[in-house]
C-alpha cells in the first residue's frame, strides 16, 4: 500500500533500484492526448544521475518506454505503463549496506516494518522510484499545457547560505536550465556550485530550498475541506525523498505578520477578482484564486557521504561504515523536475476533480 | 468530494455554520472500545469558541452526541455518528458577507467554484467545520493510547515573535494545559497573551507556530512512498484553517547543514536501534522509527480583522468592507487541539494500514 | 470500513437500529441542485414499515431532516447530512436475539467478527441501515433527471412462481405504484398479493424477483476494466440485505444460446447507432450504448418468520427460537425503492467519473 | 479510472491486445512470501490461447516476468510489476476492425466514449487484459493457501445444456483439470466437449455456467454494509469479459423457496458454530460463516463468430462483417483461471481489511 497517488489522475509507482526495472502505471489520463516516449525522455534526462560534475556519477541513461495507453501517438484512456529497465547494478559496492543500516536512510526501517529488504542500491527506498514520478509527471504537465493552459516551473531558491532572488512571475523554463544547478538568478548559481564543488571534495553533502510555481490556473480547482490544494502539494512534497519542509504563500514569515498587513485586498482589475498582494500564495479556503501558487520545499543534505559514521549492524552491533564510490553531494538540480512532476500530479487531478463536480 | 480523511481510520466532516449541525461520521474504528461522549466533550471544549478572553467570543456551547456505532458504552465497528448543533447563529452580524467578499477568506473561490455559497459564517470554510475533526480525534487519541501506548501533544512554541523553549521529551499535557495560550513554558506564555491582548485591542490578529509530539510510535508505522508518515502529517496539518506552513524534525533548518551533522547516529541502546540525534523527526523513509515524533505547523494571522479593509463585491465592485462584532485574534489555542486530532488521526490510520499489510 | 458507496458521488451510511438515528452523508453532489426535505421523504415513505398489510407493521414514520449541504433550497456542493430519528424501539420484543442467534441472521457472523453487536432489532444488520441508501437515491435520481436526462425504474416481476409481463421500454412509474406489491402488471400483482396473504398467515414468507430499468442514459457511460458499469450494479445489487443473485440483459439466459442468435446487431437509426436487439441489457464492455439498461435481482425470502427453529445461543447451546410479534412476509414492496436507489447511486457516480476523464 | 481492483490488496492492471505488452501492479502483498515466476507461470498457462482444440487457436507463450516487489525469491511489501510481452501480432487479421463496430463487442462503446480506440485485437477490450488478473490472482491464491489456509477452486458446471453434478465440498484441483473443458463430472464433459466441437463447425460460439467454490475461509471476513463479501464477489465476476449474472448459494432459486425450508439452522458441531444445510453459500451479513463459499458465473456465448453479420461501420453506415480466421467456441475453459483469480483477489483483500480493523 502507499504506492499510489492521485484519485482521478492516479499513478503507481513500481520498482528497486538494482531490481529488473522501474516505472509507473497512469490510469485516468484524458483520451486523444498526443503522447511518445518523446515527450516525457527530457524530464528524465533533466532528473538523470550523472548529468553533471555536481551530481551523483553513477551510470543509467534511464531510456523510457511505453508499453500500453496509446495507440497512433495519442492516449487511448486506458492504463499507460511507463517503463525504465535498470542499468548500474554493481551491488558489490553496496555489500555493506546488507549488513549495516546506513544512518538517516530508510534501510533500518524497511527491515523493521517488513522483516526483509533489497539492500543493493538502497532497493526501494532509492531515488531511482522517482523515476516513475518524474516520467508520469511529464504527462501531466503537457496535459496541464495543452488542454488547460496552466504552466508548472521549479528552481533551486537556496543551497546551504546562498539565497537567490527570483520574480516568480517572470522566470522561464530557458531561464533554469541555463546552468546546473538549476537556479535562474546566474549569480546565485554560481555561488550555489561553488558551494557544492567545496562539500564535494569533502565527501559531504549540503541541503537547500527549491521553490515551486504554477501560472495560469483558473478558479476554483481545490477541494475543501481535506483535500484543499495545499494539503495535497504539501503532502506530494514531503512523499519525495530528503524533504523536510513546505509552505506556501507567505508560509513560515506569515508567523509574524499581524491579519492586517497579511491579508490580500481584492481589486477589480481587467475585469476580473484579483489581489493587490499574494500572501495567499493563490490558494484561498483550499481552492485556486487565479493568482501565481509558489512554494518552498526545504531538503536536508543527503544521507550517503564519503565519510566514515557509526551505526549498528543488522544483528543489533554497534559498528562503523563508510560509504565507497559515488555520492551525491546535493540533490537539489535533481530534485527540481521531481518537484515539477509531483506538482503537475496534484494539479491535473484536482482539475479532473473539479470538472467531475462542477462540469467545467 | 474531499471531506473524507484517511483510508482504514476514516472520516468524512459534514456541517455548515448556521447550518443545522456540524460533525462527522467516523468509520473503520475497532470494536469494544470503550466510548461515551465523555471521551469526546473535554477536547470540544478545548476547541470551544468563548473559553478565555483571548479567542472568539462567539457563543457555542458544542455539546457532542453519538448517534451510531456504540452500544452498551463500547464501539461496535461500526460507522461512528458524532453530531454538534449549531446555536449561536446571528446572521445578521454577517449579512455584507453576503455581497462582499472577506479578504483573504474563501467568499470568492467558494463563490467561483461552485457558484453558490453559505455564506452566513462562512458556511462551510467557517472553523466550526473543525468540530467533527477534534470529535473524531478524540477517539484516535483514545484508540492509540489505549491499543498501542502513543500519546500525541501538540502545544504552542511561538506567537508572533515570541518564541517558547520546550523539551518535547518531557512535556506533559498538564503543562500545556495551564495556560490560556496552552503553551507549556510558563514565561514566554505570559509575554504571549501580552502580545494578543494588545493585538486584539487594535482589532487586529497574530500569528504563530504549533509543535505537534507523539510519543510511544512502535517502530514500522508509515507506508511508503506516498503514503510516507510525514507527507500525510503535512496534509493533514495543511489541510487545517490558517495554516501555510509544515516541518518535520530538522526542517527548514536542515537547509544550511551538511550531511555530517545532520546525519543521525544508530547505536544500540537497551537493546534497541535507537539514534543519538533526532533530526529525523522520528520517521526515516516515510516509517517511524521508534523516536518521538515532531514537527511545526505555522499558523497566518486570522483574516477577520475589526477594521475596514478594501474589497470587492459579489457583483464585481470595488467596495469597503469593516466586520463588526466578534473576532479571533489569535486562532492558536483553540488549534491546540486541532493539530492533536489531525495528527491522532493520521496515526490510527496508519496503525491499522500497517497491521493490515505486515499483520502485527 | 465497507460503509462507503461510490467514488465521486460518495456516499457514507450509518446507523444501527434501536440506536439514536440513522442516516447518510453523501459527498461530491454536483453544486445548486435543488434540494429540500420534500424530494426525499416520499421515497422513504415508500420504504417504510406498516405502508401496507403485506409487509411489517413495525411503525417508523421515518422522518428525515437535511442538516448540511444546502443553503436556501439547493445543494452547496459540500457534504450533504440526511438524518432519521428512530422511533420504534421496543427492545424487549428482540431480548432473546441477545442471547440467541437467529438462523440466516447476521447475528452470528457479526459477532464473531467483532466480538459485539448491537442485538437489539439487530443493531446495523437492520434494513433500518437502508434508509440512508433511499435518501441519498432520491438525491441521485433527480440529480439524474434533471442534470442528465436518465430515468431509474423498478418493479417486482416475480414473487415465488408468479410471473409478471412488463415491457421494460414502456413501464411507467406510475403503474408501479398502482398497487401495493409494486408490479405493473396488474393481473399478475393481485395473484402475487394473494401468495403473500398466505404466507403471512403461516408466519412464514416468500422471496421473488425485482428488475431494475434505466432510460436515457447516453452513450458512453462505464469505466473499464473493474469498474464496469454492470460490475458496479452487480456490487450495488448483491450489497442490498436479502439478495441472492444478478443478472443483466440476457442474463442466465445467455447460457443456452448461440453467439449467432445472442449478438446484438447494430444498425443505424435516426441518425444513431441503436442495436436491433437488446440482450446486452444496455452495456457493451462495461459502457453503455445508449440503450435501455435492465437487470433482475433475486432476493431470498426473509429469515424471520413467525415459527419455532433450531438455532444455537451465544454460549454455544443447540436451543430453540421463535420470532415473536412482527415479521415482513415479503421483502419486495419495500425493496423496489432500494434498487431504484442503488441504481441511481451507481449510475450518478459514473455521469461524474466520464465527464472527469473524458470532459462531457 | 477503472482499472484498479481492491483495498488493500490491491491491484491495477494494464495493457492492450497488439500493445507492446500486458500486466499488473500488484501493490499490499504481505511481505517475505516466497514467490517467483513459476508460481505465476502454470494459471497463464491455463489461461493461455491455444492450449486445447476447443479454445482459440491464437498463438501466445504468454510468458511473465516478475520486475519489481521481490528480492531472493520472497515478496518484498513494495508493488510487484508482473510483466507478458505480446506476441501474436497480426493486425492484419482485424484489419476490418478499424472501420466496422463487431456486433456485441465493446468496439462502439469505447470509439463513443473516448473518441479513440486501438482497433488491432481490440486493444484494451481484448481478453489480454486478463492476463494481469491471472498472474495477480495467483499471488492472491498463494497467500491464501500459504498464510490463510484458504482454497480458491473454479470449475465448469453447464455448456449450454449439459449440466454437470459436482460434489463441492469434496471437488479437488487435479479432477478440474483431468479434461479440456475444465469440468469435473467426467461424463458431463466429454458430452460439454461434443457440443463445443460442433459449434466451433459452424463457425459459431456456446455459452454456460463457470462455479467458483472457496474452502477453508475463518468466520468474520467481509465489511458490511457495501463491501460485503458476496457484494465484492458479484463486482468481481461481473468484471470479467463476457459474464451476464452471478448468484450466490441457493442463487436465483431463492425465489421459489419459503423462508421456513430456506433459512440455515444452526447447530453445535466439533466446539463450532455451524449450519445444517449451506443455503447462504457461506456468507450471512456479508460476512463469511465458516462455511463453504459457492457462487455461479454465468457467461455469454462469445461474440465473435465466422459468419457474416450486419452492423455499422465507424462512418455511421450500415455493413456487412464477416469475423476472419481465429475464434473462440467457448470462452468457458479459459475463464476457470479467471474466476478462480478474481475470487482469490477479493479474499485475499478481505483478510487484509478483517485484519487491520478487528486485528485477527
Amino acid at each position: 500500500m502507499g504506492n499510489t497517488f492521485g484519485h482521478l489522475f492516479r499513478i503507481t509507482t513500481w520498482g528497486e533500484s538494482h531490481g529488473g526495472a522501474v516505472g509507473v502505471v497512469l490510469d485516468g489520463c484524458p483520451p486523444r492526448l498526443k503522447l511518445t516516449e518523446a515527450d516525457i525522455q527530457p524530464d528524465l534526462d533533466r532528473r538523470r544521475p550523472g548529468q553533471s560534475r555536481i551530481v551523483t556519477q553513477r551510470k543509467e541513461t534511464d531510456t523510457v518506454k511505453i508499453f500500453s495507453g496509446t495507440f497512433e501517438g495519442r492516449t487511448l484512456g486506458t492504463p499507460i505503463l511507463m517503463f525504465v529497465p535498470n542499468e548500474d547494478q554493481r551491488s558489490e559496492a553496496y555489500s555493506e549496506m546488507a549488513t549495516k543500516f546506513r544512518p538517516s536512510h530508510a534501510d533500518f526501517t524497511y527491515q523493521a516494518k517488513y522483516g526483509i529488504r533489497a539492500w543493493p542500491g538502497g532497493g526501494r527506498t532509492s531515488a531511482r522510484e522517482t523515476v516513475g514520478r518524474v516520467a508520469a509527471g511529464a504527462v501531466a504537465k503537457k496535459l496541464l499545457r495543452e488542454q488547460f493552459g496552466v504552466e508548472v516551473l521549479a528552481y533551486v531558491t537556496q543551497v546551504e547560505r546562498v539565497i537567490a532572488e527570483v520574480d516568480r512571475e517572470k522566470v522561464r523554463f530557458k531561464d533554469i536550465e541555463s546552468n546546473i544547478i538549476r537556479c535562474p538568478d546566474q549569480a546565485a548559481a554560481e555561488r550555489m556550485i561553488g558551494v557544492i564543488d567545496r562539500v564535494r571534495k569533502d565527501g559531504d553533502s549540503v541541503g537547500g530550498i527549491i521553490e515551486g510555481v504554477v501560472r495560469g490556473v483558473p478558479v476554483g480547482w481545490g477541494e475543501p475541506v481535506f483535500d484543499r490544494l495545499e494539503a495535497d502539494l504539501a503532502k506530494a512534497m514531503l512523499s519525495l525523498p530528503a524533504t523536510k519542509g513546505f509552505d506556501i504563500g507567505s508560509g513560515f514569515d506569515a508567523v509574524t505578520m499581524r491579519g492586517s498587513e497579511h491579508n490580500d485586498i481584492f481589486r477589480m482589475k481587467g475585469g476580473r477578482v484579483r489581489t493587490l498582494t499574494n500572501r495567499s500564495g493563490g490558494i484561498q479556503g483550499g481552492i485556486s484564486n487565479g493568482e501565481t501558487i509558489y512554494f518552498r520545499v526545504a531538503f536536508k543534505p543527503t544521507a550517503t557521504i564519503l565519510q566514515e559514521q557509526d551505526t549498528v549492524s543488522a544483528e543489533g552491533r554497534n559498528v562503523k561504515l563508510k560509504a565507497r564510490g559515488r555520492h551525491d553531494p546535493c540533490v537539489l538540480p535533481r530534485a527540481v523536475p521531481l518537484v515539477e512532476s509531483m506538482t503537475a500530479l496534484v494539479l491535473a487531478d484536482h482539475a479532473l476533480r473539479h470538472r467531475a463536480q462542477c462540469g467545467k
